[in-house]
């Protein structure tokens, strides 16, 4: 299985060392710093909204990339620098990806809340995402979006739900998750902000500047193989995979994912951790094959279209939770819960419909690399 | 595609005639006037619980073949004494299929909230329907039970959820549905003792005892092919399914059967009523093959799995319906509410999936009757 993917008849295959390691993590770290000085030109100001969004994301990306490969290739380096680094690039990617989170989950909800409706969506804008008239925290989370980045994409790719034509009890519900998740998504990006301005973040960005030039490789690591740790990773990945109940996945409307939908312990469900820990699996595969081809991997879509599936997954999860953390809310109406009780068990479907996708993608053969 | 079923090869196929058909109603009112005299015998009592559902059943059952029959070989018997009769035939079949119906529908209901909440559902006589302590509707319907015949099948058969193991807002929803349906269950009992009480009910058991011995054909009748009125009930069934979303209904989780989950128009589901109609032409496609085959047609798998697949699909729809219905109910908690939409949800995603069962049965290719 690893053996395929990594193509072992290919003549260089075998020839990819800590050089090849150190240049990615050069190059990665490279980009974060550049990532870091846009964000730092613009970041902060309402003006120029597309471009704090794009440096956000690519401060994440490379911050995500080079923590995989300390972890996959952890052998070739520095053990005391790597496992200083690691923490504190998580916490770089997990602070700053957490607004977007947010906004993402309100956006999947309020989609869901339409659909559900029978209600027209319009494409518009991605600005313009809907606010609570008059909320305070809507209104500050509106005005930071361009400071950290927030917004779900480049305009007129997202879909902005109105909820004029939603009924009584899904407007109402559609109000209470934006008055919630606006709120986190306010209190997040409040949080990136401190983050990116705190020492602790200048340390993260000064030991990234001495990684731009200097990599700190074992003597051994310049002329050791990549491929067996990068194997290594694959394998612990398919593992994981065999492990997952792909059968009762691949048997559409098997109802599984809605199992504990009403059951007193609410959140997170514990069968969708597998799913989760397959998903952070595949990414590290996809990046130790990053490593071994330069940055320059084939492009897998087997790879790509169970990484989205694992993605939807997970949203979906998470949107199910919110849906179900709204509905415990003091003092809402009948109308309001029973919304929300439709919209948690739909998304708990995609979750279901996420398996599905991602036991389709899995059992197809590997598509041979051009 | 009519002319496979019907199977013209056969050469016996072209020899059945208007004789056979009357031999067939014969045959059914004979089986009517048997299960009436049984019902007779033993209704109205507690005792011997098992014959009057059967004998109801079979009631239902005879009723239903005659009605169908007079519709699909319409041009072989004497109109006026048709059109009379198919109205009071579908009187009795609904209205002694009332009180199953809601009985099937709460413990549809009940067993799909324990499901929700993680519970264990253990197998119990069916006798033991579960309801509302000290509830006067509920006692006159579990009395009434062995009159009528409102029992969900033999027992150990059934599944007799408690609710002590759900959570508060599935418990009080269960309690709440176990309320409604119940009293619409002892409503619908009552109904029916008295029309088969009723001067209406003789006057059908009368026009029934005429038909056992004198079927009143037309002239031409005895020597007229049966074959192609039953190949035209059978078009009519293939248009009706040619019509059907099938493209969608075969892609799983396409999410279509939720579409108007919180639609201000509640019920029914417009969306579910081609699916409805189909199954109803399917039931009259199937009781046209026992005609030509003198009651002994071969068992045709495909029809067998698509048919329990239609029934699925009205039942989740009604049971969705139900659950939708409950939660307009006034006061109820909000966590009533929710577990009611959960339960809503949970149930128009399993007309999702009878929809997709009905595809997957339908686009196998006729099995030959052996």
């Amino acid at each position: 299985m690893a053996q395929q993917h990594l193509d072992p008849t290919d003549p260089t295959a075998g020839a990819v060392t800590g050089d090849a390691l150190a240049g990615y993590l050069r190059a990665q770290a490279t980009e974060f710093l550049r990532a870091l000085r846009l964000h730092r030109e613009t970041g902060g100001q309402a003006a120029g909204a597309e471009e704090p969004v794009d440096a956000a994301r690519a401060l994440r990306r490379s911050a995500r990339r080079i923590s995989a490969s300390l972890h996959t290739f952890r052998p070739l380096l520095d053990p005391d620098w790597s496992e200083a680094m690691r923490p504190e690039l998580a916490w770089v990617s997990g602070t700053l990806g957490l607004e977007h989170a947010y906004e993402a989950r309100l956006e999947r909800l309020l989609l869901a809340l339409h659909r559900l409706s029978g209600a027209v969506v319009l494409p518009a804008p991605a600005v313009d995402v809907p606010v609570a008239a008059g909320s305070r925290a809507a209104g500050a989370a509106r005005a930071g979006t361009a400071a950290v980045g927030g917004t779900g994409g480049p305009a007129g790719a997202t879909v902005t739900p109105e909820r004029g034509n939603l009924t009584v009890g899904a407007a109402k519900a559609g109000a209470l998750l934006e008055r919630q998740l606006t709120l986190a998504r306010t209190r997040a990006h409040s949080t990136a902000l401190q983050a990116l301005g705190s020492s602790r973040f200048h340390a993260v960005a000064d030991r990234v500047a001495v990684l731009a030039s200097e990599v700190p490789l074992t003597p051994a690591a310049p002329t050791t193989a990549l491929h067996p740790l990068a194997a290594a990773a694959e394998e612990r990945l398919t593992d994981a995979v065999t492990a997952l109940p792909l059968v009762t996945a691949g048997h559409p409307y098997n109802a599984e994912a809605l199992v504990h939908g009403l059951s007193p312990d609410p959140v997170p469900h514990p069968q969708d951790s597998p799913w989760h820990q397959v998903r952070l699996l595949l990414r590290l595969h996809r990046y130790a094959r990053e490593v071994l081809h330069a940055g320059d991997a084939p492009l897998d879509a087997r790879l790509l279209t169970a990484g989205k599936a694992l993605n939807r997954h997970r949203d979906a999860s998470e949107a199910a939770a919110a849906a179900a953390q709204a509905a415990r809310t003091p003092r809402i109406t009948p109308a309001t819960a029973y919304a929300l009780g439709v919209l948690h068990a739909d998304q708990r479907h995609e979750v279901e419909a996420a398996r599905f996708a991602f036991q389709q993608a899995w059992q197809k053969q590997t598509v041979p690399a051009p």
